[in-house]
């Protein structure tokens, strides 16, 4: 047993108050830098200087940290049974476009592009401090997500002294498959989802969207680069102009075939090895990033939440085909109309 | 990965109409037992007939069943990397009183007595069913539980052909734990709680109830035997009377200090090893049964989802506190007044 004690201040009253006066003012939006903490990294045009217009894509750190930045892990025991930790971590927040756009299916394939450069220029800097066991990137969208106030499309990105409980178990169920069968599950659930055909959503040259086997929710959809690779920052620019295109691709099916559906995303990826190299010297053969999403359609009850199964009553191969089979307007082959600035 | 194929059909409408119409017929009231399928146990004063009015607890099926009760597992696999089994299993309601009553709070302790020897007959019967590997009692109480349109108090029972992915946590947590120091885990907790004693909420002489070390949820509680005992159903007389009396003060305790709040509850016991006892022939060393009661005072979002850690505003020693120093009016000293019955 775990207790990761937080550290955080709620504070910067400019966010708050962008928010909380008419609804009027975005925070996220290009022209508002200063109603946020200052950027601790930016993709900018022509050189314009830090915290001000010019971005494409903006990182800023939390205003609600679940993990503070400073200081060392200071574990220790309680009575003998219970160890206890200082929440040290990162948590920031990615802007992914300057314009008040509320979801990444309306962003173009170019845009995207560039959100996924800077998740991969945070983690590879991230990655660095050696506090740091994981790095996840998260997004809740919609109310019955949990999303916050602040409807700017944004992703979030935790840095971790722990590997998360779910990651960890992908981990070690891909490490005892490999060790018995000496190939990647991720690999052959790719190669079997491929033959089969029944829940792939969509698919493109690097990737294959799917509905997995045994689904936790309906429409619940996973994206996995068709190459073994372990981690996410490794991506090829090519790899990472694919991915875009899926993710596109992917979000306009979901949102053409649902409305307007909340849903969590997560990107796993492998854990960081510099601390521990010995322990995961071999993790680059087994694990194999992708992203998973879950659509949150229902509520979880006492069912789910005592056994950690899930009830789901759409069959993942009826998900698929409905997502496969949807139309996609025109909307989807150009881009979306320019939607005014919220400023 | 184990996809559980569902079985069941959504079918008496007794149930439905009694609900639906204009909401004032409860099907689990004593008088209405023709709105529900027929009871499979019930507890019943000067041997009243089957399915009439007389009885103090009654079980019947439920009408959404996540299990069906009928064949055998058919476990199969598909694509040589996943495993399909059928959902064979049972799903029982259990209605605690004849009288319409929201919560067990309002029992007096002489029916919530009734109530456990209920659980105890029914997971004593159902075990003899080799099957089943695992049976859950759990309840959602409330809205944001997710539970049923019927607020007439009653709890689930499930019997499953697996054992459930939590339970297996613990399980296999307190085997190591055993393994390692040659104790119980859960007997080392309440030591250690007794004797720092600030996520104590209250006890008896048979139980302990306290705000467990790291909590998931704020007030989270978990209610143990003191004594050492592996299964629910094997508990004396006199604990009975003394859960019935623990359980009865957590509860007030619990709608005292927070109104109305919305919970789960599970019952986790010790899996069921009459398939299985080469696997868990030294089990009853090990695992010590318990109520884990989570209340559901805010959303659960993507952070959560992703890691399997949860972040608690609420310090599991302040959650006690509040609790235990929470003054109780009479009402619980005495009964509540008898309010009117629907029918």
């Amino acid at each position: 047993m775990v207790n990761l004690k937080r550290k955080g201040k709620k504070s910067s009253k400019l966010i708050q108050d962008g928010l909380d006066h008419k609804g009027d003012v975005c925070p996220f939006c290009e022209g508002q830098e200063e109603a946020t903490f200052p950027e601790v990294f930016a993709l900018r045009e022509n050189g314009s200087p830090q915290d001000s217009p010019g971005w494409k894509v903006r990182v800023i750190p939390s205003i609600s940290p679940i993990f503070g930045i400073e200081g060392g892990l200071g574990k220790k025991g309680e009575g003998g049974i219970y160890d206890l930790m200082r929440g040290v971590g990162a948590h920031e927040i990615i802007i992914e476009t300057p314009r008040h756009l509320n979801s990444l299916h309306l962003l173009d394939t170019d845009q995207i592009e560039l959100v996924l450069q800077a998740y991969i220029q945070r983690i590879s800097d991230l990655k660095k401090d050696k506090r740091f066991r994981y790095l996840l990137i998260f997004k809740n969208y919609g109310k019955n997500a949990g999303a916050s106030k602040i409807d700017h499309t944004h992703s979030q990105l935790i840095a971790m002294p722990i590997t998360p409980k779910m990651v960890k178990e992908e981990l070690v169920g891909a490490r005892k498959y490999f060790a018995y069968k000496e190939r990647c599950i991720f690999c052959d659930i790719i190669k079997q989802e491929k033959l089969s055909g029944k829940r792939v959503v969509c698919e493109n040259d690097g990737f294959l969207a799917f509905c997995p086997f045994a689904s936790r929710f309906p429409y619940e959809t996973w994206i996995l680069p068709k190459r073994h690779q372990c981690d996410f920052e490794e991506m090829s620019n090519e790899a990472i102009t694919s991915l875009a295109q899926i993710l596109k691709e992917f979000f306009c099916r979901l949102f053409h075939c649902l409305g307007d559906p909340s849903y969590h995303w997560f990107l796993y990826t492998g854990p960081n090895r510099i601390p521990r190299r010995d322990h995961w010297e071999t993790l680059c053969k087994d694990f194999h990033w992708h992203f998973e999403i879950l659509p949150r359609l229902g509520k979880v009850a006492g069912f789910e939440w005592s056994t950690g199964f899930h009830i789901n009553p759409l069959l993942p191969e009826d998900a698929a085909r409905k997502l496969r089979e949807c139309s996609l307007p025109e909307l989807f082959i150009s881009s979306y109309p320019d939607p005014p600035t919220r400023q």
